[in-house]
């Protein structure tokens, strides 16, 4: 079989990232954030469209300046899990903080998640970069990259142990001879390390694909260790075609480095396709979204967001960009030190830099359904992704991607025409990991 | 409107509080406790019957020695968000330890699903008795009796200071003007106490019931002060109509001393009620009950959860009850120092302990559907209940209630025969609070 592109949906609600008018399109509910009608109508439209998975961010820090999305979301793992029974075939990549979870709640919500789903459950790991958010869990400091970094690492060694605490077969139920558990195939974790003392077992058996999908998004330098070392899916920028085969060639390689095979972790870059019938049509619809979407004192408390939550109001917009370089230290993504260095090497000045910062994304996937299907098919042979996260900004942008670049993708050999397995790990092509404790016990067994 | 009668259920999957040997009921699926199709059945089967509430219990420490249902199970949250979507009416209640769950992790999660389920949703506080699970959560001691519920009390008063984070009508949504949300109906909470710091504020508003519904199951002491301070529902033990009595008054006046409405708390008793069409065959269905759970090493094991996992298979069953006296002070429930009490009293070995201490719960609610019935209207009569927390052993068991008894108290005019409201609050009849935010402006308004 040759290789294949995959799917997912990052449903928007009332705004996503760079998308902070979507909610005065007057076609999206002013809670769809908050309707659960409304994440089970996306979720089935991507699963007639044959999507690999649903993808739900997350954020826990918010200001009244906060994008609309920020302000009022369900929480991914209740809202994934009511999703859970209007699909079947969908998988469902929640988005959940290592920094502020403990390993054994993670453990046992996915776990569950991954029961109720039959085998389609991901974990999308994040170590929460908004430096407010450490005061929402009793911390007057946010977590140093290295801290938040380290405890991702050893969060995702815990929770994998702790998803192996039952065997397969360990549940024999066999009321003629009284045994429910057989309990030699129970085992506890007893780990200790240098973030997290957690004894076991989970209280929860194994599923259908053995253990939840690991996803990460690594960017930064500790975010891609972190993916090379666990991911097995990747969230990766996107960008141009060149920046976004720099990442692709790049996590290879590290993912080799690590000892790991780089066919095993699915690459998927962020996209935000607009398509109509003709190309001329759908960048105009582009410019209706860039129209929707300006607004100078948003782009102003988003450039604060990068620098924890700064209120950059306070400066003269037209003076040289403030001297903020202390708060670039911990909070914000890699983006603050970047944002600084840019304004510096550039001379600009406050206003100009909260305008660079809001920028539109690039567009690589604009046009009619044929062009967007030659682009999506030129990056993917040219290796930039092994699949495209995908936003749109209402339903019937949606409904263009879906009627018509799905079938022109399909057509060319580069999509699925149909469902060839029930669970997340099945539909990205990766192994099912083996139960450590099996394992060690056919080892045993073969010496 | 005369004084009615709550049922909520409280479905056992594959075993339940002295139902140990329920996986053996060939009618039972032995994944039934991770199935979360048996689940939404059960929901359906309570909403289609007009109960109140679904009531799912959790626990986070297991051994091999724990009993069925203790083993495998899914995380109440992730199931009740499941269930939620395919139920319409019918109140959500969920079990999640304060004791390991962040004051902002419980806020959000509820707040989610009361979304999710339009204002159904109910939290049932508990501290987690089980002192293997601090093990779980990298603690080497299990936090003490006072700690525990110091914690709770805090906790909740966190979390429902998150709850009131933005007011009704923070949302203005106008497109036209640009405002999403007026900045003025969102509040910090900034709490500073002994247990919890959280700035807030939380990123979910209000569902329409305002706040989810605050349960607690206060039994002992500190458990009792803790409900009559802060629970708009209490799960109360039932037992003998003299001892649910005598609960009963004692709960309300703390309610009343802590300055609450003791109307404005409903007290649900745990009942088991076994029903067939005749008295003498219900007995024998109880017989029958009775055999399929009796477990001399499950008994052991379960005397020894009381006293924090301990082994009591290493003594002589036969020797007086062993001096454990020293595992009785932080673990277990107020049972612990009960039991040592009795075996001292009465002089007891250690397997008459195990014995007794694996003795049938009271069936007073055992008979034909009038007799069921009947008892029923004489307890709540006599003033021992607002409702019952009701738990069958098998399906068979459920209809002969829901069929036979339900009716029967509806005719009597103890139960509702139709739904009369959308929320929990709305079934048991609780008052929708205002937010504080509100209130305080109005205040001030009025002055």
């Amino acid at each position: 079989m040759s290789r294949r592109i995959h799917l997912a949906l990052h449903p928007y609600g009332v705004g996503g990232p760079g998308q902070h008018g979507l909610w005065k399109d007057p076609s999206i509910a002013k809670d769809a954030s908050i309707d659960i009608d409304y994440y089970i109508r996306q979720a089935k439209a991507a699963e007639a469209a044959l999507f690999d998975a649903l993808f739900i961010v997350d954020s826990q820090f918010i200001n009244a300046t906060y994008p609309a999305h920020y302000l009022n979301r369900l929480e991914p793992l209740t809202l994934l899990s009511a999703v859970a029974t209007h699909t079947t075939h969908l998988g469902l990549v929640g988005t959940l903080s290592s920094t502020y979870n403990s390993p054994f709640n993670l453990a046992r919500r996915f776990a569950s998640l991954d029961h109720i789903s039959r085998g389609r459950a991901g974990w999308n790991v994040v170590t929460s970069f908004d430096t407010g958010t450490s005061r929402n869990y009793g911390l007057d400091e946010h977590l140093d990259y290295p801290t938040r970094y380290g405890r991702a690492l050893e969060s995702v060694q815990v929770v994998r142990g702790l998803w192996d605490s039952y065997e397969d077969d360990a549940f024999p139920a066999d009321a003629e001879r009284g045994v429910f558990l057989d309990p030699d195939k129970l085992h506890a974790l007893d780990h200790v390390g240098e973030h997290f003392r957690v004894a076991g077992p989970l209280n929860l058996s194994r599923s259908p694909q053995g253990q939840p999908v690991i996803f990460q998004a690594g960017v930064s330098e500790e975010g891609r260790t972190l993916a090379a070392q666990v991911a097995e899916g990747i969230f990766a920028p996107g960008g141009t075609l060149d920046a976004a085969q720099a990442y692709y060639s790049d996590i290879r390689r590290r993912i080799a480095a690590a000892g790991r095979d780089p066919d095993h972790v699915t690459v998927l870059i962020h996209g935000s396709p607009v398509v109509r019938g003709t190309d001329d049509a759908a960048r105009r619809r582009a410019r209706e979204i860039d129209d929707e979407d300006r607004d100078f004192d948003r782009s102003l408390a988003l450039l604060g967001r990068a620098f924890g939550a700064h209120d950059f109001s306070r400066y003269d917009l037209d003076a040289p960009f403030p001297d903020v370089a202390h708060l670039a230290a911990n909070g914000g993504r890699t983006g603050a030190a970047a944002i600084i260095a840019r304004a510096e090497g550039e001379g600009l000045t406050l206003r100009q830099v909260a305008e660079a910062f809001a920028e539109r994304p690039e567009r690589p996937f604009l046009g009619s359904p044929t062009t967007v299907a030659d682009t999506i098919a030129r990056w993917f042979e040219a290796g930039t992704f092994d699949g495209i996260n995908l936003a749109f900004r209402n339903d019937e942008d949606l409904a263009w991607f879906v009627d018509g670049v799905v079938p022109e993708l399909q057509r060319r050999g580069l999509f699925r025409t149909a469902y060839e397995s029930d669970t997340l790990r099945g539909h990205l092509g990766l192994p099912v990991p083996e139960n450590r404790h099996t394992r060690a016990r056919n080892l045993v067994e073969v010496r």
